[in-house]
C-alpha cells in the first residue's frame, strides 16, 4: 500500500446516501421525552407546532437504522463534503509518538464547523413543508452561521437568538450571519415573554443557551409558518451528524485503518454523536470497536459532574423534559469561558450510551490547557482550531503521549469540528495570560441540582 | 464522462514537482532591476544581503523553465494542497448563465489565502541557508499570517511590519500571527530610520505597503543572520505561485476542460501571475490559450491608470528600481479601502505581459461593487470570500452575464484567493451603507507620477 496522504478525500460519489440512526441498534433505548404539561411521554402532535413534521418523525424514530439523505441535502453537502480525513504526521513527529493520529476536519466551510451538516437538513425540510421562516439560538455562533448559510441557500428567513455574552464578544460572527441575510437578536431580549422574565429576574445576565432556546421556541410557535430548529442535543441532529462518522469509517477502510480510540469534544453532543456513530454501531453489534472518549470543558462538566436525570432543555421551562446528564437548566456557565460547549445538558443518546458504559470515558479539561493544546496543534498542523475542537486535541495529545510511554502504535481518531477564526479574543486572553480557569464548585452545582424537576419515570 | 463534481481534488501524488518559470518562455524579457546606488542593472551580489541566496537565483533566472520544488516544501504543501478546483454550479444557476464557471480555491488553509505557497518556499530556503530570523511586511495580513505559519513550521523567528491602518482595523489578524509566534510591529514605526523619517514627514499617516517594505528591509540588513522576504510583486513569488496554475491546468485536463477566460485579482500580481502561468505558457508557445483578465481596485489602479516605468518598490527608496506599471512609490491608497491590493506597483512580469498584449484586459472595480458581488457569491457558493478575491468574482459574474446575453457556454476560470473571516469590519461597512468608493483623481496620480525617478534604460 502506498503511503497514506496527509489529506484523504473520499470521492463525491462515495458520499453516504443515508444517515445512520444509532438508536435503532441500542439495546437500552433513551427514556422518552416528557410533555411538561401532562407529564406523559410526548407524542408527535406535541412537537409539530415547534418542529417540522419530518424532523419530529426523525426525533422519535427508534427503529429505522438508515434514513435517506434527501437529494437536495446531498447536493448541498457536495458544496463542502466529503470533508477531509487528515493524518497528523507533523503532530505525531512533534510529539515523538508511535501513535497514528487522524482527524476528521469539519472546518472547511464558511460556517467553520460541522454544524452545517444538520443546518442543511433542517432548512431543507422547513422549505419542503412550506415554512417561510425559522428561529434558532446560537452560543459561540457556529450554529447560527451554519443555519444562516443553509437558509440563504434554500430561500427561507431566519431569526437567531444569540447568547448575549457571545453577541458582545463576537460582533464579526453577527456580521457573517448578516451577510447571509439572517436577523440576530442578543438573548435574553425583550422580544419574548420568557426573555423579559429572565431579564427581570436576572438583570445583567450574560445569557445562556438554555435561555436563548426558550426565546427562539416562543418566537417560533407565535409566528405563522415558522418553526424552531436546534443545532445540537436532539436525536435528529445526531442523526444528521452521523455523516461525519460514516465518512470517517469509509475513509479509514479505504486506507486499511480502523481506530483504536475515538475522541470527540462534547457540549450538546452533536459532534461526538456524529463522529462515533458508525463505530458505535460496531460496538452495539458486538464487533471489534474503538475506545470512546468524550471531552468536555471543566467549566460546564455535564457528563463528569452532572446528574443523569430528567430535566428541561431550556431555562424558561417551555420545552419537553429529556433524561440526560445535566447540570440543571438553571446552570449558567461562566461568561469567561471561551467558545461553545456551554449547554447545561447532554444529548439523551450520548447520555444513555455513557450511562450504559458504551462511551468508555469522559474527561473535563481546563480552558488554559485547551488553548495550550490548540496553540501547539496550530504550529505543527497549521490549522487554527476552534476552542471547542481543541478539547479533543488536548485528549488526543494525552493519548498519544501515553503511546509514547508504552510504545504502543495505537490509531487515534478525533473530530476537529471547526476553526477558530472568530475566537481570537479568547486566543488573545490566553496569550496575554488573562484567561480564567473557572470551575463551578460543588455548591454551585448542588444549587442547580436542587432545582431539577421531580419526574416519576 | 461522469458529471463533474462540485469540488475536484487532484491526488496528492499528482502535485507538481516543479514550479514553472514563465520568464523562460517570454520573448520580451522584463527590464532588469536597477541598483539605485549605481543606476546599473543589479547583480546577484547586490541582492544577497537582503534576500536568501537561492531566492536571488530564482529572482534573476530568466532561462530555466522548470525549477524543482524542494522535497521539504512539497511536504509542507501536502498539508493543504492540492487545493480544490470548484465548479460553481450554484452560482451558474443563480445567474441563469450557460457559462461553466470554475474557481481555484486557495482559502482552505489557516492563512486564508494563496500566500502560503510562497511563504513555505521562502521560509524553507532561509532555514536551509542558516538564517535565524526573517522580516517582512503585511498589508491586509494574509501574507504575514502565511509567513508566520511557515516560520513556525520550519523553526525560524519572524518580525512583521504591518501597515498601520490594517493593524488597527484587524487586531485579530495580529492575534493569529502571534499564535504562530511572530512579532508584529505597526508601520510606520520608530524601530527603523526610514520609519522615523516617514512619521516625521507624514504624521498621522495610516501607512502603506511601500513604507512597511522599507522598514522590513532596513531591519533585515541590520540584523545578523536575518533576511527580508516579500509576499508579492517579485519574480520568485510568481514562480512559487505557479503551483496554482499548474494544478488548475492539470485538474481541468482531468475533467476534459480548458478555460476560455482566466480571471484573477491583481494587487502586486502574485495570484494572477500564479494562476495564469501554465495557461500563459500555451499562449507564449503559440497554442490555444484563454483570454486573460486582470481585476484591480479602482482605488489603487496600477494597470489601468499607472505608468509603465522604472520605480522604486518601496516608499523609502532603499530597494532596487523595477520597470512596472506603477502609481508612483509615493502613492498611498485610501485607508478606507477594504482588504489588500493596496500596492503602488505591479509585478514586473505581469506588467511586461500586459504591456505586450499577452494579458488581454485589465479592469478596475469600485469596492461597493466588489462587496455586492462577494455577498451574492457567498449566498450561492456558501464561501465567504476575501475582498481581494471578490474583485475576480465581480469580473467572473460580468463575463457570465455576457454569456447569458450571447448564449455562449464559455468556460470561465477564476482565482478565489482567500476567505474574508478577518474582513468583517469591511463587510459591516458595506452592509451599513457607509463604505466609500474612493477613487484617486487624475491630479492625485499626476502628483505621484511627478516624483517618479528618471532612469535612462
Amino acid at each position: 500500500m502506498s503511503k497514506i496522504p496527509y489529506r484523504f478525500y473520499l470521492d463525491e460519489k462515495d458520499m453516504p446516501e443515508t444517515w445512520y440512526n444509532v438508536r435503532a441498534d441500542m439495546k437500552v433505548k433513551c427514556a422518552p421525552l416528557i410533555n411538561p404539561a401532562t407529564m406523559k411521554p410526548v407524542e408527535k402532535k406535541d412537537l409539530t407546532s415547534v418542529f417540522c413534521d419530518e424532523l419530529v418523525d426523525q426525533e422519535l424514530d427508534e427503529t429505522n437504522r438508515y434514513i435517506e439523505i434527501p437529494e437536495q441535502v446531498r447536493e448541498f453537502y457536495k458544496i463542502y463534503r466529503p470533508s477531509p480525513l487528515i493524518r497528523a504526521y507533523n503532530l505525531e513527529r512533534a510529539l515523538g509518538t508511535p501513535a497514528k493520529i487522524y482527524y476528521k476536519f469539519e472546518g472547511n466551510n464558511t460556517s467553520g464547523s460541522h454544524k452545517l451538516n444538520s443546518a442543511a437538513a433542517q432548512a431543507y425540510y422547513a422549505k419542503k413543508e412550506g415554512m417561510t421562516s425559522l428561529t434558532t439560538e446560537t452560543g459561540a455562533g457556529q450554529w447560527g452561521t451554519a443555519l444562516a448559510m443553509a437558509c440563504a441557500y434554500f430561500g427561507i428567513d431566519l431569526t437567531v437568538y444569540m447568547v448575549k455574552s457571545s453577541f458582545e464578544q463576537k460582533p464579526y460572527r453577527k456580521a457573517v450571519m448578516n451577510t447571509f441575510g439572517a436577523d440576530i437578536i442578543p438573548s435574553p431580549s425583550d422580544t419574548t415573554e420568557v426573555g423579559r422574565a429572565i431579564l427581570k429576574n436576572h438583570p445583567g445576565t450574560s445569557g445562556s443557551l438554555g435561555c436563548a432556546i426558550s426565546e427562539a421556541v416562543e418566537k417560533a410557535v407565535s409566528t405563522k409558518n415558522c418553526r424552531y430548529v436546534l443545532g445540537s442535543v436532539l436525536n435528529q441532529v445526531l442523526l444528521h451528524q452521523s455523516v461525519i462518522g460514516l465518512e470517517s469509517k469509509m475513509a479509514m477502510e479505504k486506507l486499511d485503518e480502523y481506530p483504536d480510540i475515538v475522541i470527540g469534544c462534547a457540549g450538546g453532543g452533536s459532534n461526538l454523536g456524529g463522529l462515533m456513530s458508525a463505530f458505535m454501531q460496531d460496538r452495539l453489534l458486538g464487533k471489534t470497536h474503538p475506545y470512546f472518549i468524550a471531552v468536555e470543558p471543566a467549566s460546564c462538566p455535564s457528563l463528569t459532574r452532572g446528574k443523569f436525570a430528567y430535566d428541561f432543555c431550556d431555562t424558561g421551562h417551555i420545552t419537553p423534559l429529556a433524561k440526560m446528564y445535566t447540570l440543571g437548566s438553571d446552570f449558567i456557565p461562566s461568561p469567561n469561558h471561551a467558545g461553545g460547549l456551554r449547554y447545561h445538558g447532554m444529548s439523551p443518546v450520548l447520555s444513555q450510551l455513557y450511562h450504559d458504559g458504551y462511551i468508555d470515558k469522559a474527561v473535563a479539561v481546563k480552558q488554559t490547557d485547551v488553548f495550550k493544546a490548540a496553540t501547539f496543534f496550530a504550529k505543527y498542523e497549521t490549522i487554527l482550531p476552534a476552542p471547542e475542537s481543541s478539547h479533543a486535541i488536548y485528549a488526543a495529545i494525552e493519548e498519544a503521549k501515553k503511546c509514547k510511554e508504552s510504545g504502543e502504535a495505537k490509531t487515534i481518531l478525533f473530530g476537529l469540528t471547526g476553526t477558530g477564526y472568530f475566537d481570537m479574543a479568547a486566543y488573545i486572553s490566553y496569550q496575554e495570560g488573562t484567561m480564567n480557569d473557572y470551575i463551578p464548585t460543588d455548591e454551585d452545582l448542588q444549587r442547580s441540582f436542587d432545582m431539577l424537576p421531580k419526574v416519576d419515570a
